[in-house]
């Protein structure tokens, strides 16, 4: 399992990705699955993926290599003029992916599966986070679903449901995510450290910040000890059922 | 889907089970989840189900005719001398419900599953809480793990983990139970009002309190507004990130 978020922001875009993968619970490894692309001035395109490492890491080589490639025909995500035309070749390859697998005979071929949010912006378009499926389709975050989660998403969600707000800045947004993705990890083993975080500031065209949180954060123990505290505060604060 | 919670404390049981049924989402219907025999004085043992309606019905049916009917040799919930008899029974009902409907032909044989939850205090013996899996097994409570969730576990998890305190009072508990189904009633549409909330007091014998939980209940509405104000208040308690 995996657990990412996208949150879009009146600020900009803020991603986080555990980085645990596992086939088996005795199979245990860590990588990343986050990957950034940016040409500094003009466009900054994030994704994030969770659901067979093999078909995500075989996603994120292709779409590299046709940026490498340029004499190539098919257009690169750092070409194309749009975040919805960047949404579609992630969509595409994605979908290539999967059914080319899917057709050297195995039977399950839901096994191939891969989800992928995807984020940026490019020249004078607003930011925006599309959300793919492995049928290749996707959707647009918008108003009133800000946010998109992929991979372990249930433990992480009222919290993010009750706190997130559009006008928050990246500090706070942090500070959710951090409690979403802590809440995650105490819940189910295959969700875990170290996560990825990167913050992308709106019309700043590059990536804005980037950091790896492994076990040692500071803050990160800060915020796993005192959640569980500032929690049973909140229960506490509550009246008592009378029976 | 379906939400039912049982939490074994040092005072006695407490029981939660929400009451929606649904077959798709354009067909939604209000089922009790909770049955319950008592001899008072003697014994009280109360079941929460959670899985195919047809499957839950059938086994509430059977053990309750074979409590009505004490000339036949099958042992009744209301005889076995200990829970876990109690336990096996329940447990040989919902494998043999689930055999014999698998075996009219239908190929995807998980569709008749259930999961119950069994608890209950017989004589002199500890009150406790088993979990019976649909294949007829089942595990005990334990001070490791002193609650059970079936159904959609996952949204209303991260609070029973936190907050959850063998010492609490009946109140507290009802209050942690409201929280912890509120949350996800809001985030899943299979899970709804009213509900049902029971309360065996340790070594009384009887059914100390049931009450149905509706969405008028005043305290529900307070917990369900109060919370959220509540989790804002903790999130923000926390010390912000400093990018």
């Amino acid at each position: 399992m995996t657990y990412c978020v996208g949150l879009r922001l009146k600020k900009g875009l803020v991603f986080m990705s555990d980085t645990r993968t596992n086939a088996g619970v005795d199979n245990v490894s860590v990588f990343r699955k986050m990957a950034s692309w940016e040409n500094p001035g003009e466009r900054v395109v994030t994704l994030l993926t969770a659901g067979n490492l093999a078909t995500t890491q075989s996603v994120i080589s292709l779409l590299d290599e046709r940026t490498k490639a340029p004499a190539e025909r098919s257009p690169s995500i750092l070409e194309v003029p749009t975040m919805f035309q960047v949404a579609r070749l992630v969509g595409d390859s994605l979908k290539d992916v999967i059914q080319n697998n899917a057709d050297t005979g195995q039977t399950a071929d839901s096994s191939f599966n891969a989800t992928v949010i995807v984020g940026g912006q490019i020249a004078t378009s607003e930011p925006t986070l599309f959300m793919v499926y492995p049928e290749g389709n996707f959707i647009e975050s918008s108003c009133d679903t800000p946010f998109f989660q992929i991979g372990e998403t249930k433990y992480g969600k009222p919290i993010l449901v009750r706190a997130y707000d559009q006008e928050m800045d990246f500090g706070d947004a942090v500070k959710l995510l951090m409690v979403s993705f802590d809440s995650t990890i105490k819940a189910n083993l295959s969700v875990g450290l170290p996560l990825d975080l990167q913050i992308y500031d709106k019309d700043s065209l590059r990536i804005s910040y980037q950091k790896r949180i492994d076990s040692d954060n500071e803050y990160y123990q800060l915020i796993s000890n005192g959640w569980g505290q500032a929690l049973k505060e909140a229960f506490l604060s509550l009246p008592d059922y009378t029976l």
